[in-house]
């Protein structure tokens, strides 16, 4: 089977379809249409085997996480997932290992209506670059510098159970009580929903895929502004703390990475808006800290000592 | 240096601005406005070292190549190049090697005023994913389906040279004549001019990615035509047929891959249009068949013989 039926088979006419796509998998490029009104937002991310998820990861949860980082991005933006083009690099033609992985993608993209409009299949070492493009009212997108003197800072969910999950994947043992872990690395849930419901609420958003504190310094920096974290107050996950500690899981939430959570920083007035249209929507929201004028980041315990990370502070480098 | 420093160092302030471009490199998404009137393009590409080109290559082709196999999609589609992101993975941070990587990949960015507004950089075997954009107007785009019967069946520039090219790259041979065919790997041209053109006039169109007549058997399909081409006239580089042959030179332009030229079907009564369009543009175009309402693509000589390929006449297949 060649390249052309390989990607006929798997993606093409089963990715949602959208009004918008005037002409999706099929020709040299993709035709979209742009509503009146809105901008594109655009961004890039790769997977790379042994690097980013360990080799052997089922095929199924590395198609959910490459579309996942991607979207995660979007949702940062506050921008509603609209198309994704997908690169796939693999070692050999495996048709079982591509009828799982298209049917951990597939599945996210139908779940928020990202319709495939690209792909490209070539052969080399397993690796996975999505390009997903999300819409968004003009002028009205989540930057990260938008970040105030006595904003909140608050993080979406559970920080760290990434972490702790892909530990439990390396060493190989995943008792019951680590599913949800193993599920927060291999299956992160982009936060569409919060990113749709930050618009003209948050004045800075990021998702935290580099570990919040790096994450939150990115923020800060945009913004050129500082902040004071409770480092007591980073949600956990009950999971990582039994099976981990809680010291240790204190210090995963803090530089882990690979949670996908958006932290974002925002008046505490507006709180209960936010809640309010969030609704039902499975999304905790926690406030962890507050944005000071003054450039430095301080990282607290309740009782107002100063915490020191034990980690490496600067979050996922990929070249250190 | 980490991620975030050398995609600045290299990247950032340094790609064309457009006003299009409302935000760039350095936040979650790029943020992108789309003229009334226009549709977007979208396509990707990966290059994988040792697959796509030889381990070797120099840095600044390779950056040059990785942005001209997607703007060549963008070419065929009859689209401006606009945007442009980059995934690029590489084994080290070598700093040399990216700072001339970025060379050849801005300044073919440069001229054709496209601004890169996404990155990622990871660590792995070395491979290049280019997610690109073009504006076209609305319902203007080129598409590969709408060959007729009566057609002429054209390509651009000379075929096989890029293939020559390839073949004297990896036996280490650069002889002087050889220097024009190195570039046409190393370096294509994507036929931006051309498709501009060609708006209006093609009836289809598609970049010669995996050789000439793979390529026009997309078209064809696309269709429901068949076609008649006369290999003798192909248009062939002058050096390939000195340095190789005029028999082997005529299979790599078959079947060679990695041109870059596009194929068009268009009326000839709408020729001489086509060539006042594009005034002194340096681009050949050569008439080599004809579209036929029979579907099946007879290849003979001047003489009226069939011709029979002894090469693999799938053009470049990525799993055989």
């Amino acid at each position: 089977m060649n390249e052309f039926e390989l990607i006929r088979e798997f993606f093409s006419g089963k990715s949602p379809s959208r009004k918008d796509v005037v002409l999706g998998i099929g020709d040299d490029a993709a035709i979209l249409r742009v509503p009146d009104g809105m901008q594109v937002v655009a961004t890039v991310d790769t997977l790379v085997e042994g690097v980013h998820f360990p080799a052997g990861l089922p095929a199924e949860d590395i198609g959910h996480r490459s579309l996942a980082v991607s979207l995660s991005d979007v949702a940062a933006m506050g921008a509603e997932p609209a198309w994704a083009l997908l690169a796939l690099t693999l070692p050999n033609a495996d048709e079982k290992w591509l009828a799982d992985f298209t049917r951990g993608f597939l599945a996210l993209a139908q779940r928020h209506a990202v319709a495939l409009v690209g792909g490209n299949l070539a052969r080399g070492p397993l690796s996975i670059t999505v390009t997903a493009h999300g819409l968004v009212p003009n002028g009205g997108a989540l930057r990260r510098g938008g970040a105030r003197p006595g904003d909140h800072i608050y993080v979406s969910g559970e920080l760290g159970a990434a972490a702790a999950g892909l530990r439990l994947i390396r060493n190989g043992i995943e008792p019951e009580a680590g599913e949800r872990l193993r599920a927060h690395f291999a299956r992160p849930e982009p936060r569409i929903a919060l990113g749709l419901a930050l618009r003209g609420l948050a004045g800075a958003c990021i998702d935290i895929s580099d570990g919040f504190f790096a994450d939150l310094v990115h923020i800060l920096q945009s913004s050129g502004m500082g902040g004071e974290v409770n480092v007591e107050t980073l949600p956990l996950a009950p999971e990582a703390v039994e099976l981990l500690g809680r010291a240790e899981a204190r210090q995963l939430a803090f530089a882990g990475g690979d949670d996908y959570e958006l932290c974002f920083c925002m008046p505490p007035s507006r709180l209960a808006q936010l809640r309010q249209r969030l609704g039902n929507a499975d999304c905790t929201v926690t406030q962890v800290g507050v944005v000071t004028a003054e450039k430095s980041l301080r990282c607290l315990q309740t009782d107002g000592t100063r915490w020191v990370p034990d980690a490496d502070t600067s979050g996922y480098r990929h070249f250190k």
